[in-house]
């Protein structure tokens, strides 16, 4: 019975989520759902991504939070459209909340609408929000084994960029064992590694991510 | 209905929980709920506060992971007993997991019972296992907002240990602004700065842990 329920609610979110997809393409924006673990360095990637990308499209933040609104004031900061949602408890965004936080954004004028959901590693994984990309998140500091340990979320990931690379030095993360498990999981998925507190490394993103929007027709 | 049916597995799980509570005492068993991020060092902090402790109470360990058995290997590694349970994609653990992993233990021989979560600062906040004490971690390297944005996890532990201290000189973490946002929501709450894997602060949390457990007929 729980299954079954659990089955009818991802039905329906997916379905929420086909039509936020939709909309997004009608509107010619490319949509990325950023996850990751609490303080691996989400919104401190999306600073440095604007940086690097210093206006080649135009951007936009939904920012989810389960409270406070810390996050949407950093971004705010550098001149980026951005709504925040409070999911008020909940583990993660969904495809209704996204839905709900477009009505805050001129989508037509978006080139790159980036969803930084709620920090978790586990949740997040199971619900599409309509994006076009999977970014999924692992910092340094995090160790070696995450994706070992938490396989879905980087199995259903369309690139992992390893933050906080800074750290390396002074650390037992393993790189090439990290670059192993991610390509047993996810063969197709890109990697990259970076220092966004630096911008070291973001260019390569930046870039990835201009061409992608392009090809969308952005 | 959803927040009916949520409420229900809510009372379902604290009855279990009361249960265990119930029987970890008929056997002096002192049971610890330790949460925290995915990579906050939960592990790499029993690792080191079984050095602490040095034999001086009986351990035993209980490990939520959803897939792997990493954790369970490096405890076993220290000779301390330990059950592993995978949750099967599920984001926490609940009183039901915990008492099935109880069978694998001789609970009466254990002094000092801890339950390792899944690394998760959101889903676990709301299941009680049955523990006496809930210990919840934040690393250095997750930043220093953690608290105001992942409010329920922190309200709801008795004990906050702050570890990886040996990244504070390179970061920008704020101590006093995590102590204050700690001491609003759980002004109760022990708090403890260490860095688990330099050993560094680790005798001040075994030392108040061997009290709680001789406290408790341990």
């Amino acid at each position: 019975m729980k299954i079954v329920a659990a089955k009818k609610i991802l039905r329906a979110n997916d379905q929420l989520a086909e039509e936020n997809r939709a909309r997004f393409k009608e509107n010619g924006a490319f949509a990325v759902n950023i996850v990751g673990s609490p303080g691996c360095g989400k919104t401190t990637f999306l600073e440095s991504l604007f940086r690097s990308l210093d206006g080649r499209v135009a951007p936009a933040v939904i920012e989810g939070d389960i409270a406070s609104s810390i996050d949407a004031e950093r971004i705010e900061k550098q001149g980026v459209p951005v709504v925040q949602i409070n999911t008020d408890g909940a583990c993660h965004l969904d495809a209704t909340m996204v839905t709900a936080a477009m009505d805050g954004l001129e989508l037509d004028k978006i080139e790159l609408l980036v969803i930084e959901n709620v920090g978790n590693l586990v949740c997040t994984a199971g619900f599409d929000l309509g994006e076009n990309l999977r970014i999924v998140i692992l910092s340094v500091s995090e160790g070696d084994d995450k994706i070992a340990k938490y396989p879905a979320i980087f199995q259903r990931s369309h690139a992992l960029v390893i933050t906080k690379t800074d750290f390396l030095a002074q650390s037992n993360f393993n790189v090439e064992r990290v670059v192993g498990d991610m390509r047993r999981l996810a063969p197709e998925a890109e990697i990259f590694q970076v220092s966004a507190l630096h911008d070291q490394g973001m260019d390569t993103v930046a870039d990835w991510l201009v061409e992608k929007c392009k090809a969308n027709g952005g």
